[in-house]
């Protein structure tokens, strides 16, 4: 029997409710969900040109079968670089064509970039409608999908505009993850091991007894990561609702897989990349913070055992990678700045402050993890 | 020695602040107050070609001289046809090539299409940046400014993309309005008027006394005209930070005053619009919430004295308003629904319901209000 997890948070300043589904039968949640207590009665589902006819179609078609909505689907063209406010023009002249009024919802069926593209033409579309994220990869189940961040890239610069926008709801199917490509898959990992990492050792623990299920994707497996990796920024994003410092946690290893990306022109994929940057900032951890080296060891043990680097394995040297570390805007005043742990499953900066290091720090750490 | 009125607003739910300041020198407050606590290293002031050189250009010059800031100005088309995604995106093409990060505060100085513009454009940089309103109109005064409310058109439809986005601060110097063509000065008193009638039978009362002291623009009265007005207004919006449901009582006379506008394709303009929208309604209020036939000639009495129409004087019929008021995006399931008052200062319907009407009604009312 399916077992479907409810994580649903509430954000503790605008007392916002968000209700999060997460296991195999979300999706037969989400057509519950909708059919007791429809957000709008137009329902656009949006997804990209590769997740429309495996998931979005399907779902829509569903959909249709409840009584007084009217369900509709736009689709744009997969890919990061259309996740650009020429793809968000050209869906809201579509959201026009259709009659889209107050009276709409948007569901969003596919990964990150589906989630943040038509999570910001919901959050602006008569000045906001009801949004529902169904993700579609581990990265969107665990990290995107929740939270409200919306955005769209402008040149080389990405999520330079966008929106807080909560959704509706989150409806996490991991039987969707069947379609998802074996590297994708593993890449979006290191996220779950990164919310283990920053607040819950048990679930640390559990990733590394159990990664061989996950390898296998295993279902249970598959939801037991999703809905760990989940509860942990839930507990953050509730406190925080728009970014305001207390999310800086969820930083860890972004500062340098953030400057891998930049600096390899994002030839290297986003999880591999945090993979490694929690192999480097963990190092750092260990001189800042008091990391142990023992939980570095089985960090970098657990990063393996699911297949992630720990070092970069291209030529990338550390003068480029350090100018994309200073380059990065979360750094304030030109220091580097930093989201550490002191032990596994607890930060040490969890009152939105951020460690600062010299660049040599960084460089050193660079250099013991392989980057020359 | 000018005198500088405090109205500052906290939201009920979010507990943000928005400060405000209404009156002759409120315009050297900005200054001091940007000087005492810049919300940005980098202000970029943005105004339309018109207000560019008479108030923009003036106040960056003078913003420049305080220590530590860079200040930059931006200025786009002016007209209401410029309040559109593309000039958005020139503007958002301005700020990257100036290299506006986070730490980038906005400056909207101008009338409603302006303060909507930048305000937008604020919203979503970076998902939010500070902004500044210094409205130089008396509807951006009164209404536009403050309340949150961001948008630009898309096609035929006004505000049809835009987010909430409260402002750091509205500086409303009446001495701005002394470059504000006559026509335009005295439509913007209709929105005063509105305020008066919605939620404050003193203003209103004021108002019949001292409106030969408006009509000859004297700054004293400009004062108190706008500051009663806006504390109508930030009363409403501080309770209903979203639109939910409560703002609907600002609405009065808006119902007819958008089928006016929307059937004269915008030959008439907002404020006479909503003028003859106040009259429209209150013949309907009279019906349907007992609001008494005195206050209505007394309502009439004062727009008329202002300079403002309470009945069409253009070939505009009764059939082309009702099929206009019945696109109106406010109407729910194809209702006549409209914010109606009780009497003088109070509205009948202050929990965020309206009145629905059958058209028939309305079609009797535009007949006694002289619309044929």
């Amino acid at each position: 029997m399916p077992s479907v997890h409810e994580l649903d948070v509430t954000f503790r300043a605008s007392r916002r409710v968000c209700r999060i589904r997460v296991g195999s039968g979300a999706l037969d949640r989400l057509v519950a969900d909708l059919a007791a207590e429809p957000p709008g009665r137009l329902l656009v589902v949006v997804s990209d040109s590769n997740v429309a006819p495996l998931h979005a179609e399907p779902l829509a078609r569903r959909l249709r079968d409840i009584a007084g909505l009217r369900v509709e689907t736009l689709t744009f063209p997969a890919g990061e670089r259309h996740k650009s406010r020429e793809t968000k023009a050209a869906l809201e002249d579509r959201l026009a064509e259709l009659g889209a009024g107050r009276d709409t919802a948007l569901v969003a069926v596919g990964g990150g970039v589906t989630g943040d593209l038509a999570g910001f033409v919901a959050a602006t579309w008569n000045r906001g409608v009801p949004l529902v994220q169904v993700p579609t990869t581990v990265v969107a189940m665990v990290d995107a999908a929740v939270g409200g961040k919306t955005a769209v890239n402008l040149g080389r610069v990405k999520n330079r505009i966008g929106a807080f926008h909560q959704p509706w709801g989150v409806y996490a199917d991991v039987a969707l993850l069947d379609t998802l490509p074996a590297a994708e898959y593993r890449d979006g990992l290191s996220e779950v091991v990164k919310s283990a990492v920053i607040g819950d050792v048990a679930l640390f623990r559990w990733l590394e007894r159990t990664h061989p299920a996950l390898a296998a994707r295993e279902p249970e497996a598959e939801t037991a990561a999703v809905a760990g990796a989940l509860s942990v920024k839930t507990r953050v994003v509730a406190r925080d609702e728009r970014e305001t410092g207390r999310r800086a946690v969820l930083n860890f290893g972004h500062t340098v897989a953030h400057a891998i990306e930049a600096a390899s022109e994002y030839g290297v994929s986003h999880g591999r990349a945090v993979a490694i940057g929690m192999s480097v900032e963990g190092e750092l951890a260990r001189g800042a913070t008091g990391f142990p080296e023992a939980h570095l060891r089985r960090l970098r043990a657990l990063l393996v055992a699911l297949g992630l680097p720990v070092a970069l394995d291209r030529g990338i040297d550390a003068a480029a990678l350090l100018r994309a570390a200073r380059g990065d805007k979360k750094n304030r005043g030109g220091e580097l700045r930093f989201a550490l742990p002191s032990r596994l499953g607890r930060m040490a900066t969890r009152d939105g402050t951020t460690v600062a290091l010299e660049e040599r720090a960084l460089s050193a750490a660079f250099e013991r993890a392989g980057v020359d």
